[in-house]
C-alpha cells in the first residue's frame, strides 16, 4: 500500500542534484547560523528598507595578521565597511556609534536587511558602522576569494580574534576620522555576528562600552551545551506549533544572550503530530531506499546514499524553524497542512503537502552539505567554531547521529588540510562565566550611570 | 685646570668595551623594564629565599600560533612552568591560584628572587604558579634560542598577546589537573610581567578574578604618557635623595597601577647638587671628547663617539633609581658621596666618588646599547612594545634627546629587519580607560563579595 504511494511522491519532489562529487554517507552539519541561509525560504520577512543614499562604502587599509610579526604578517588587504550618519547626533553630543561586527556573508546584505539595528540607531540617534568580517564579500586578503580560499595556508589568518583586532582597528579609526572620540561605542551583532559583539565588549571593554548580541549561541562549545541543544528546541518547535502563532524568538531563548526584540506570544497547547509524521519519515525514506532502484525512487538524479535527502529535509525543517518570522509562521503553515493532508494520507505525500505553502511546488534542489572549501563558515568551523551538533535515540524528531569529534576532523582535514580546535574557543572567549560576567557589568554600568547621572563615555 | 683631572678619573674609572661591533652616534634605548637588568647594582637586596625542594618544573606542550590556523601554527613547542604548593590550601578550601606572569627573563630567577608573590601566597594560603613567557628561558620555539631568534619569520610568534593565550592555555590545564577548577586565579607580575598580569585580566577576565601589577609601566605608549616621563623621575629622584631614605616605591608610583609595597617613608627636603653635577658632567664628557685624542681620554677602550660612555652612565643612573631597594639606598649614597668630595673637586672625580661605594672601584664594562638581536626585550620593542623614550632640553638631569620614531623604526629594521607597529598597543591592551575599567571592577569585585559575604569563584 505504502509503495503505490511513491510515484505522485517523486512526481511532485523531485530532487536535483547541485553537484556531482561523490557525497558519501553521513556529513558533519556545521551550526546553521547568520541571518540568512541557502535553506531560508524565499518568503522570508525582511524587515526595514534599504536606502543606498543613506550608506558611505569605504575600504580600510587592514593588517593580515595582528598577533604576529613575521613579514608575510604584515601584509595588507582591503577591508570593506559601511556608514550610515542618517539617525546620529554628531560628536558634539556624544552621541553612540553601533559597530555592527558583521558575520560570515556579504556586509552588503546585513546593510540593506538588518532593520533592528537602524531601528535601533533611530532611537538613540547612533552613527551606524557595519564593519565586513575578513574573508566574506570583498574582505579578501590577497586579492580575491579565489586566492585567500587557495589553501590552509592562505585561509590561516582568518580567524575570530584576527576579526575582532579588525574591528577594533577600524572603529578606533573611524572615531578619530569624525572628532567622536567621546562619543561610546556598543557593538551590535546577529547569529555569529553577535558572538563576535559579545567576545569584542570581552576583550576590548576599552572599546566598546557595551555590546547587544542576537541570536548568538556563544556556549555552543563542547563541554558547555549538550550537542542536541539545537535539534532539541527545533523539534520542540515542531511540536509546540500546531494552529499556534509563534515567533521565532521561543526557540533560540536557550542560546541566546540578549534578544533585540521580545517574541510577540508563544503557544499554549502541543501537538505531537506535526513531529511524529517528520519522525516516522526518515525510516520510510530508509525503508524505500533499500528497495531495488530505490535510491531512484526517491529522486530523479542519483543520490548516493539516503543520507544526502535526509540531510537536505532536515536542513529545510532547520531553516524553518530558524527563520520563522511572526510574519511568515512556517511551522504553522508546515503543521496545518500535515494534519490537513488526513491522516490515511501517504507519510511522503504529508511531508509534501506540508513543504508546498512554504517552498513552493516545484524541484528542490539538493545541495552536498559536506564541508565545501569555498564555505567561509566551513573553514571557520573547522578551526575554532568547532560547535558539536548531534544527539540520541529520542531526543529530537530526528534519527540518532552522536556528535562525533574524530570523524568531525578527519572531515577537516580532508576538505581543508587543518585539525579544529575545539578547546580553545571556551579558553579563548570563555564559558558560563562570560554570562556572569556580563550581567555582572551591566549591573555596574547601570549603578554607575544612575550615580553619576551622566551619559556614557568612552576616551579612546 | 679641568684638564689636569683627567688622568686621575680615567686610572680609575677604565671602561672596557665589550665588544667591538661599530657602535655609531646615538642609539635608542628601549624601556629599561625587568625585575633586574645588566645594569642592576650587584649589591642589590634580593627579597626572600629560594628553596629548590618547594618548586616542580614542567613543561607544557604549547601551540606556536594561537591566533592562526597556518599549517605551522600548529608546531609546538615546551613551555616552562614552575608551581609551589606549599602555601596552597587546596582546592576544596577554594584557595587561590596565583600566576605569575612571566616576563622578559628566565622563569627560574623569578622563582628565585621574586619574593613579594612568595610573601602574599603565603597570607592567602594560594597556589603558586609561575609561567615563563615565550622565548625566553627555555621556553624557546624551534627547539633552541639559536633557531628561535634566527630571524624575522622565526621571532614572528613572539608577542605579547600569543604570550597571554599561553598563560591562559597553561592554567586552564594545570586548573583542571589539580581539580582546581573553582579556585579563583590572581595574575600576579613586575614590571613588564606586571602588563601582563594587568592585560590577562583585560583579556581573560573569565580566567583571572583579578591581577597585581608591581611598577608596571601600562600607559608608556605613544600618545599616552609624556616621552619624558621616566628621565624626568629619575632625575627627580637624583633631586630629592641627599641625605634623606626613600623607598624606590616614590619614582614608580606615576608608571605603576597597583604597587604590592607601600614605599617606607619619603625624602621631605630637595637639593640640586646631585642633579646639577650630574646634568653638568655630559658637556664636560663632550668637552674632553672633542680635544685631540679626547675619546681616548674618556676610556682605555676604543669609544666611537662620547654617546657610547653617556649612554652607559646614563643606564647606570637609571639602574641605581629604578632598583633602589630601602636597604641599599644606591641614591642617598651616591649623592652624598657627590656632595662629599668638596665643591672644589674636579667633576669626574665626583661622579666616580659617587659610583664607588655602589659599583666598586674597578673597571666598568661599557655595553653596546643598540638593539640587539639575540635580545628578546629589544624584539618586543621593535614591534609591540614602543615606549617612547626621550626629554627635551631642560626637563631632566641628561641631556636633549627627544624620542624620533623614523629614525626607531630604521634601527629596527636594520637589526631585525621588522618595522615596529608603534599604534598597535594602545588599541589592544586600552589606554587611559583600562585605569578606569579596573578601577570600577575592583570596585565591582569588593561590592559583590560584601554583598554576597563569600569567597571569589572562578568556574573555568
Amino acid at each position: 500500500m505504502a509503495q503505490l504511494h511513491h510515484f505522485p511522491f517523486l512526481k511532485s519532489f523531485l530532487l536535483v542534484l547541485t553537484t556531482l562529487t561523490c557525497v558519501s554517507g553521513k556529513h558533519f552539519r556545521t551550526t546553521k547560523l547568520g541571518v540568512r541561509n541557502r535553506f531560508t525560504p524565499k518568503t522570508a520577512d525582511i524587515q526595514g528598507t534599504h536606502n543606498s543614499e543613506e550608506y558611505e562604502v569605504y575600504n580600510y587599509t587592514q593588517t593580515l595578521d595582528h598577533f604576529n610579526f613575521k613579514t608575510e604578517s604584515y601584509t595588507t588587504f582591503q577591508q570593506r565597511y559601511v556608514v550610515n550618519r542618517r539617525y546620529w547626533g554628531g560628536p558634539t553630543n556624544n552621541s553612540p556609534i553601533f559597530l555592527y561586527t558583521g558575520e560570515e556573508t556579504d556586509i552588503m546584505g546585513d546593510v540593506k536587511y538588518i532593520g533592528f539595528v537602524r531601528v535601533l540607531a533611530s532611537r538613540f540617534n547612533a552613527l551606524l558602522v557595519y564593519i565586513e568580517h575578513r574573508y566574506y564579500g570583498t574582505s579578501m586578503p590577497f586579492g580575491s576569494k579565489e586566492e585567500a580560499y587557495k589553501n590552509g595556508n592562505t585561509l590561516g589568518f582568518f580567524s575570530s580574534e584576527q576579526a575582532l583586532a579588525d574591528y577594533a582597528q577600524i572603529i578606533v579609526d573611524v572615531k578619530k576620522d569624525m572628532s567622536a572620540q567621546n562619543c561610546p561605542v556598543i557593538a551590535v551583532g546577529a547569529s555569529y555576528g553577535g558572538m563576535l559583539a559579545s567576545w569584542f565588549r570581552l576583550k576590548y571593554p576599552h572599546i566598546a562600552y557595551g555590546a547587544l548580541a542576537s541570536s548568538s549561541p556563544i556556549l555552543y562549545f563542547l563541554g558547555l551545551t549538550p550537542e542536541n541543544g539545537y535539534d532539541a528546541i527545533v523539534s520542540k518547535d515542531f511540536k509546540v506549533s500546531r494552529n499556534q502563532k509563534i515567533s521565532s524568538e521561543s526557540f533560540v531563548t536557550p542560546l541566546t544572550v540578549i534578544n533585540a526584540t521580545k517574541p510577540t506570544f508563544y503557544a499554549q497547547s502541543t501537538s505531537t503530530s506535526c513531529y511524529n509524521t517528520i519522525r516516522e519519515s526518515w525510516f520510510e525514506i530508509d525503508r524505500v531506499a533499500l528497495q531495488p532502484h530505490g535510491l531512484s525512487k526517491l529522486s530523479r538524479m542519483p543520490l548516493n546514499t539516503s543520507q544526502d535527502l535526509k540531510g537536505n529535509l532536515e536542513s529545510r525543517y532547520d531553516a524553518m524553524a530558524q527563520y520563522d518570522n511572526p510574519a511568515d509562521n512556517y511551522l504553522q503553515s508546515f503543521c496545518n497542512a500535515i494534519d490537513g493532508a488526513g491522516e490515511k494520507t501517504y507519510i511522503f505525500d504529508k511531508i509534501l503537502a506540508g513543504f508546498a505553502p512554504i517552498y513552493g511546488t516545484s524541484c528542490y534542489q539538493v545541495y552536498d552539505l559536506k564541508f565545501n572549501k569555498h564555505s567561509g563558515w566551513d573553514w571557520q568551523s573547522c578551526t575554532e567554531m568547532v560547535m558539536p551538533m548531534g544527539r540520541g535515540e529520542n531526543d529530537t524528531m530526528f534519527q540518532a547521529d552522536p556528535f562525533d569529534l574524530d570523524k568531525y576532523s578527519k572531515e577537516c582535514e580532508q576538505v581543508f588540510g587543518v585539525t579544529p580546535r575545539p578547546y580553545w574557543a571556551p579558553i579563548e572567549f570563555g564559558g558560563y562565566d562570560i554570562i556572569a560576567w556580563m550581567l555582572a557589568l551591566q549591573w555596574l554600568r547601570t549603578l554607575i550611570g544612575w550615580l553619576h547621572n551622566e551619559k556614557p563615555r568612552s576616551r579612546l
